[in-house]
């Protein structure tokens, strides 16, 4: 799986790619990440990137200049890779997308900032606007890392024993139940009695019975979903 | 408005806090950041902070007593912090909460990784519980770059011109009109004419054409909500 971040701040990922599992996939060459700065490809003298938008009001918009061209020079190594572009317009990331996207090779990750792309880059170059959720952060670039996370995850031979793939939850539209470990009295709080009893069906039905009950209380949306599903 | 991380990748978070407008909102001291190794509290011989899950099951899950001693200490100096824990169990964030979490001024942002912490450390010591969505990620630190990033754009002074705040967007449940700069002509695609017309009771007009388009076409969920308020 390959990653190609375009981005105004290439910094800004240094601290995702040297950390956890990520920085263990990488170094494992289980993915890649190319990061590349849009300013390197703007043909403007002073290497602007964003120009006031047409029709007035606040804010500066990216120009599509140095984007396509990035774009482009990516695509033409990688033909195949996909335009990832990220914005509350798009469709909000599910865990159900993130199987999807992690079955195909190659991603462009297009990370907007200030007002956004000239709406040109996106009806030509992007593939698919994908939404972190409903809030607003100052660009793309959280996205990619939660594109990028939700996606590592679930490539074959990232997860080792201690982290798991506890995505199960997400496919029957279950919250997952309470963890309890070490030491069985903590401060004035015990672990549930059934997780001592090494009855592994009562410890089952307890699970299953808190994932439900969870579930049902604070999502109810996802409650229905599984009783449907 | 103060963020103290709690985590065992303070390394994560390095280049959040080198870019954009959290390094300008911290270099004018406009937000604070503290990041706290969580390992660094571990009284184990070893400085562990995770152990295997009570009951059985993949994966680790983090010991109450660091997390529980890293809270102890940071509430020590700021007892008014309020302590939020990301878990897909959540609340999930919105634009409405970054709003009403933005107007207090202190927040323990506790990040769990593996299988998550141990159920006690929520029930005893964490006062909101927060998702960023329906998918699965390594560990809390993306959610909280997430907080810290929505937050950070509403306090006052933090936004330039350069990057406005536009998240009336969301304020009205609608999702934003597309945006256009120069030139005029980019490869075969013009600027609708509208734009370049200097009319403004016009480009209010499509603007606010194109935002209720957009969301009833890729967002219906938002746009019944726009209809009803």
């Amino acid at each position: 799986m390959k990653f190609t971040i375009l981005t105004l701040f290439p910094e800004f990922f240094q601290g995702f790619t040297e950390s956890s599992i990520i920085k263990k996939s990488l170094d494992r060459e289980l993915i890649q990440i190319e990061i590349k700065n849009i300013r390197d490809f703007s043909t403007n003298k002073h290497n602007k990137t964003d120009d006031y938008p047409y029709g007035g009001g606040p804010g500066m918009v990216m120009t599509p200049q140095p984007i396509a061209d990035s774009i482009r020079y990516v695509k033409e190594k990688d033909p195949g890779a996909k335009v990832v572009y990220f914005t509350p317009r798009g469709k909000v990331f599910t865990q159900e997308d993130a199987r999807g996207f992690a079955r195909e090779g190659s991603y462009i990750l297009l990370c907007g900032h200030y007002e956004g792309v000239d709406q040109r880059i996106i009806d030509k170059y992007v593939d698919v606007e994908i939404s972190a959720g409903d809030f607003i952060l100052t660009g793309g670039e959280i996205p990619a890392l939660i594109f990028m996370d939700a996606l590592t995850r679930l490539q074959e031979g990232v997860l080792g024993n201690e982290e798991s793939a506890s995505d199960e939850s997400f496919s029957e539209n279950l919250l997952e139940y309470p963890q309890y470990t070490r030491p069985p009295l903590f401060e004035d709080l015990e672990v549930p009695e059934v997780l001592l009893s090494g009855n592994h069906k009562e410890i089952d039905r307890w699970r299953l019975e808190k994932s439900l009950e969870i579930t049902e209380r604070l999502r109810p949306d996802l409650y229905e979903k599984h009783l449907g599903g």
